[in-house]
C-alpha cells in the first residue's frame, strides 16, 4: 500500500514544487483542486475534470451529509465510484458551511446543532460526527471539523475560537481511522493575529497531522493581509507536510500563496464564474454576455485547448449564454479549469525550472493588459466578422 | 464534389437500409437526427453527439434567425463551424414553430409576420426568406416553408392549407441555390385525409425535390391515424429519395415508421426526458425522480455504454436529479439519445440481416415488459446496497 506522503521535487524561494502519493494515486504540487460540492464538478462530467489536468478534486461533508447521505454514499461504494473519480478526494469538514448558516445553527462546546438550508431539518455535526462521515465517504484527505469565525473580529473571540477548534482537532485525530495512503489534515486558525497562528500550528503539530491547512483566510481581509498572514504561518509548519490554503484563490491569489510555500489550494471561482459567463484568461477575465463578443470569431484565449477554445468562438459562447443554453456553463466551467490548471502547471514547471520569478513577473504584466487585440491574435480557422 | 442522393443498401417488406450521400458526408438510414434547435443539442457536446453514433442533426430557421440571426452565422462561417458539427445538417423551415405562435402569428398568401416569443419583435417568414435563410446556415438539407394544420380540422381546411403549401413549396424550389451535395426536401401535408396526401405528393414530385418530408402528423392524431396515414402515402414518394417523418418520435413510432418506409427522423423527446429525469431503457421509460433509484447500485440499463450507465448508478442519477445539478441533464440526454442511436442501429442492422420482422417484435415485447428485476440484471462492478 502506499504511505501518505509529500516529497519535494524543486524550490524556489518558498516555493516548493512535490508530489503527493496517496492511496489514490499521486499528485504533482502546487496543485488546484477543482470542488465538486455535492458529488459532483458542476456543470462537468468527471472525464472532462480529468481532461483539464485535475489531480484531486474537493467534496464537502456538510452537504453530502444531507444528499443523499454519508450512509448511502459508503453503500454505494464510497464517492470514488458514486462520482466517478478514482484520484483521490479531499473532503472539507463542513465546519465552514455550518458556520455560515448563521441563525440556522447553533454552537455548543461540543459541536454544532444545525438546520438543513434544503428542508430545516435539523443535524448535529460534532468533531467525532464529521470525521466519522468523511471515513464513510472513503475520502482521501479528511480535514477537521473546525470553527472559522468572519473577520474583522476581536482578538479576544478569535484567540476563543481558535483554541475551541485545537480541542476539538485533538476529538477529531481521536476520531480518525489511519488507513495507509490516507490523510487527515489539521487546521490553522488564528485570523490575522501571527501569534495566535503560531499558537495553532504549535497545537495542531503537538497533535501531529499528515497535513496542514490554513484556514479562516479569504473572508474578507483582503489580499494584503492574506498574503502577510501567510507569511507569519507558512514557514511554521513542518516542511515535510503538505500544506493547504483553503477556499483561495483568484489566479493572483495562488501565484502569491505559491510564493509563499502553499502547496494545495480549492475554490468555487473558476466553476461558478464558467455558469455566470466569466471567461478567465491570461489577460484577466470576459464576461461572455458583453456585446461585444456578439461578433468576434476569435476563441477566449489564443493559449487554451480546452474544447471551447479549439472548437468555438467568443461569438458561440455569447450566443449560448444569451440563449441560456446549458452548453454555454458546460463550456465555460471547462475552460476556467483548464485555464486554473494550466496556471498551476504553468507555475510548477518555473519552480522546477527555477525561472519562478521571471515567471511570476510575466503572469502579473499580462494580467494587467487588456484583452488581445484583433491583430494580436487572429482565429486560426474562421475569418473574421467583415 | 459529392452528389446528393439515397442509396439502398437492403429491404425488408417496405423498411429500408441506405445510405445518403451528402456534401458532409454519408449517413446511414434509417437515421434519427438529435434536435440542435438553436444551435447546440441541448446539455451536450458535440463529441457527445458524435459519440452516440449520431450521423446528422437538426437546426431551426426560426430560432436561429432570432438568436443570433442567420447573417451572423454565415459571416462566422456558417452552422457547421459555429456549433461545430461538420457532418450534414437539416434545418427546419420555421414553418412549424411560427404556426404554433398562435395569436402572435398573421398568416397571409405571401407568407407570415410574427412577433418574437423572446422580445416581442416583428419578423416576417415567406417561402423565400426561409430559404434564404437555411442558405445563409449553410443547411446541407433545407425544408421548405410550410403551413402546418393542427388536427383534428375539417377537410376543407386541411385542404386549403396543404394547396397553399404547395404553391410556397414551387416558391420554395425557386429560391433554392442547387449546390452539389446540398438538397431542399417537400413537405407533403394534407392531415389524415389519404386523397389529399395523394395530391401534396403528385404537387411535391411534379416540381421534384431531392427528398420528401411528411409533414402535419404527430401532432395530436394518436399513432394509429399516423400509421394510417404513412400506409397511404410513403409508397407514393419516389423509390429513390430520401423519406423523413417530421417530429416523430416514441420509440415505438419510430420502429412502425421504418417498418412502413421511413429513412429520417427527428425529435425533441430523447434530449427533453434527458432534461427532466426520463431515461429510456429497452424495458420502457423510467423517472429518475422516483425515490425508488435513490439506494439502486445497477446502471439504467445493462444493455448500454454511454457514460451514465458505464460509470454511475441509478442511485447518482436520483442524486444528481434531487440537487437539481446539471450534470443530471447531461448524462440522462447522453443516455437518451444513446438509447435512440442504438435503436435505430439495431433496426438497421436487422433489415440489412433480413431478421426485421423478429427484431421488432423482440423490441414490441422488451417494451411491454417491466424494469429489469435486480435478479435479472446486476450491476457489474457495484454491490448491491445492503
Amino acid at each position: 500500500m502506499t504511505a501518505f506522503r509529500w516529497r519535494a521535487q524543486a524550490r524556489s524561494g518558498h516555493a516548493r514544487a512535490g508530489y503527493l502519493d496517496t492511496a489514490h494515486g499521486t499528485v504533482a504540487t502546487p496543485t488546484f483542486m477543482p470542488v465538486g460540492t455535492v458529488g459532483t464538478v458542476k456543470a462537468m462530467t468527471m472525464d472532462a475534470v480529468r481532461s483539464t489536468g485535475a489531480g484531486i478534486v474537493l467534496g464537502n461533508t456538510y452537504h453530502l451529509m444531507l444528499r443523499p447521505g454519508a450512509e448511502r454514499v459508503r453503500a454505494l461504494g464510497g464517492l470514488h465510484r458514486f462520482m466517478d473519480w478514482p484520484g483521490p478526494i479531499l473532503t472539507d469538514s463542513g465546519g465552514f458551511q455550518v458556520m455560515s448558516l448563521g441563525p440556522l445553527r447553533r454552537l455548543d462546546a461540543d459541536g454544532v446543532t444545525f438546520r438543513s438550508h434544503i428542508d430545516g431539518s435539523e443535524h448535529r455535526l460534532t468533531p467525532e460526527r464529521s470525521t466519522d462521515i468523511q471515513h464513510a465517504l472513503d475520502a482521501t484527505i479528511s480535514m477537521c471539523f473546525d470553527e472559522c469565525p468572519a473577520l474583522p473580529a476581536p482578538a479576544e473571540a478569535i484567540a476563543r475560537s481558535m483554541r475551541m477548534s485545537m480541542r476539538w482537532a485533538e476529538r477529531c485525530r481521536a476520531a480518525f481511522v489511519p488507513r495507509p495512503g490516507y490523510a487527515q489534515y489539521g487546521i490553522i486558525q488564528g485570523g490575522t493575529e501571527p501569534e495566535l497562528r503560531a499558537e495553532s500550528v504549535r497545537a495542531l503539530t503537538d497533535i501531529g497531522f499528515e497535513g496542514y491547512a490554513i484556514g479562516g483566510l479569504a473572508v474578507g481581509e483582503g489580499q494584503e493581509l492574506m498574503f502577510s498572514t501567510l507569511d507569519v504561518t507558512v514557514g511554521l509548519i513542518p516542511d515535510d507536510a503538505p500544506r493547504y490554503l483553503m477556499g483561495v484563490g483568484t489566479p493572483d491569489d495562488l501565484l502569491g500563496a505559491v510564493e509563499r510555500g502553499v502547496d494545495m489550494f480549492d475554490c468555487v471561482m473558476p466553476t461558478r464564474a464558467g455558469r455566470t459567463a466569466r471567461a478567465y484568461t491570461e489577460r484577466g477575465t470576459l464576461n461572455m454576455r458583453n456585446a461585444r463578443h456578439a461578433t468576434d470569431s476569435r476563441p477566449i484565449s489564443p493559449h487554451c485547448d480546452c474544447p471551447a477554445c479549439s472548437r468555438h468562438s467568443r461569438a458561440y459562447l455569447h450566443h449560448l449564454f444569451r440563449t441560456n443554453e446549458i452548453l454555454g456553463p458546460m463550456l465555460l466551467t471547462w475552460h476556467n479549469l483548464s485555464y486554473y490548471q494550466r496556471l498551476m502547471r504553468g507555475i510548477r514547471a518555473a519552480i522546477v525550472d527555477g525561472t519562478l520569478p521571471e515567471h511570476a513577473a510575466h503572469l502579473r504584466a499580462q494580467w494587467a493588459m487588456e484583452d488581445w487585440s484583433p491583430d494580436e491574435m487572429p482565429f486560426p480557422d474562421i475569418p473574421p466578422v467583415p
